[in-house]
C-alpha cells in the first residue's frame, strides 16, 4: 500500500480562509511538504501554521523564486524524490500550496514527478484572486464578460496585446513587474478605476488605486491589480 | 446601529470546501439570503445546508435564470428591500453565493442596492473553476500563460475569436451553450486535449473529454470546460 500525494491550497493569506476539506487532510497526514525560500522561509506553511498539529515530518522544498522554472528543477527532482520514500513507505504526504494547488502553483511540479507513480488528490483552495476582489468589494467579472488572468512578467509589448482586448483583468505576480504592468494599464486605457490588492489579510493590507501607487515603490509578488473596462 | 451584509462564498459544490470564515459569520448571523428558482430550489443554501443552524430567519431571492439580469431587476429591487429592512434593524445578513461570491456572482446585484446604505463584508469562496481543475488533476496555467475564463453565452464568433488568442481557457456558463462551445473550441484548435468537469464533488460527478460528449448531450450550467494549447 503506497501513500497518497495530496495537493492541499491552504488559501491566500488569512488562516480562517482555509478549507473544512483541508483541515481534514492536514489532521490525518503524517507527512507535510511545502516550498520556501532559500532561507527556508515558507508562507504555505505559515499560512497552515495554526492548523498543523505538532510532531508531523516536514519537508521543506527551497525554491529559488528569482529563477524560471528551468533553474529550480534539480530542486523538484530531489523533493518528489524525497517524498517518493514517504510514499513508498505507504505515508500520506500534504504538499501545502498558496491559493489553489493548480492555478500558477508549483504543485504540478511535484504532480509531474510522481503523477504516474503514486495516487495525487488535489484540495482546491480561496485564490489571491477571489480574496482581493473581496476585500476591495468590486466584482471580478459580470455575466458574459470574458475575465483575463495576466501574469505580469510577460514583455510590455505581449501585456498591452492581451490588456487592450481584455474587458475585465486580473493581473499577477507583480512585484518587480509593476512598474511596466502600470505602463501597459495606461497604454491599453485600463488605468483607471484599476485598484493594486496587496498583503491582502495581512496586518499591513493594502487597498489602493494603481494611479497613485508610483513606478518604484516596492509591490510585493503576490499583489493583484483588478481592472475592468467598465467598472462597476 | 445598522446590521452588515455579508457575501459569503459557500463553495462550488462539496459541503466540505467552506471555509472557517464562512462557517464563523454563518454561526453568528440571525438572516441568510440566497438566490433560488422559481420554486425555491437553490444551490447554495444546499451547499449550506450542514452548516446552517435552525432559527434563522431565511429570504429566498426567486431568480430566473433564463433571463439576463435586465429580466431580473425587479426581483432583486424587492430582495434588496427586504435585506434592507433586516439591516435596518441592526441585523446582520449573510448572503450565501455558490463558488466566490464575485466571480460571474449575482451577489454584485445586491451590494450595488445596499452598498452606499449599509456595510459590506465579502467572505472569498472556493469556485467551480479551481475545483474542476482538482478533480482533473490538470493544471489551469502556469508560468507566465495567460488564463482566460470565458463565458460560453457569448456568439460562437465572439468565442472563437478569444479562444484563438488564448493559451489556457476555462469555459463557463455551459449548459444550453455547450454545443456552440465545442464547435468553438474545435475551430480554435484546443478540442484536443479540452476536459468537461460536470456536477462536481455531487454523486454523479463527471470528468471526460469534450471530444467525446455529444452537442446533443445535457450538460449543466454550472459545468465547465478545461483547455489548453499545450496540456501538461
Amino acid at each position: 500500500m503506497t501513500g497518497t500525494l495530496y495537493g492541499i491550497g491552504v488559501g491566500p493569506g488569512d488562516p480562517e480562509l482555509i478549507t473544512l476539506k483541508a483541515l481534514r487532510v492536514l489532521a490525518a497526514v503524517p507527512v507535510i511538504a511545502y516550498p520556501a525560500t532559500q532561507s527556508g522561509e515558507s508562507l504555505a506553511r505559515r499560512i497552515a501554521a495554526p492548523h498543523v498539529a505538532p510532531g508531523r515530518t516536514e519537508i521543506a522544498i527551497p525554491i529559488d523564486i528569482t529563477q524560471p522554472h528551468a533553474g529550480n528543477q534539480a530542486r523538484y527532482d530531489a523533493a518528489a524524490e524525497r517524498i517518493a520514500s514517504e510514499l513508498a513507505a505507504g505515508r500520506d504526504v500534504a504538499a501545502l500550496c498558496e491559493g489553489d494547488p493548480l492555478l500558477y502553483g508549483s504543485f504540478v511540479y511535484l504532480a509531474e514527478r510522481l503523477g504516474g507513480r503514486f495516487p495525487i488528490t488535489v484540495v482546491p483552495g480561496v485564490t489571491s484572486v477571489t480574496a482581493a476582489a473581496a476585500v476591495a468589494v468590486q466584482a471580478l467579472a459580470t455575466g458574459s464578460e470574458p475575465l483575463l488572468v495576466l501574469p505580469a512578467n510577460l514583455s510590455e509589448e505581449a501585456l498591452v496585446a492581451h490588456l487592450k482586448t481584455a474587458a475585465a483583468v486580473v493581473l499577477i505576480k507583480l512585484g518587480r513587474h509593476f512598474a511596466k504592468a502600470k505602463r501597459a494599464l495606461a497604454a491599453a486605457g485600463l488605468l483607471d478605476g484599476a485598484t493594486l490588492a496587496a498583503r491582502v489579510g495581512f496586518a499591513d493590507q493594502r487597498i489602493v488605486p494603481v494611479a497613485e501607487v508610483a513606478e518604484g515603490d516596492p509591490v510585493p509578488y503576490f499583489a493583484v491589480v483588478l481592472a475592468r473596462r467598465s467598472p462597476r
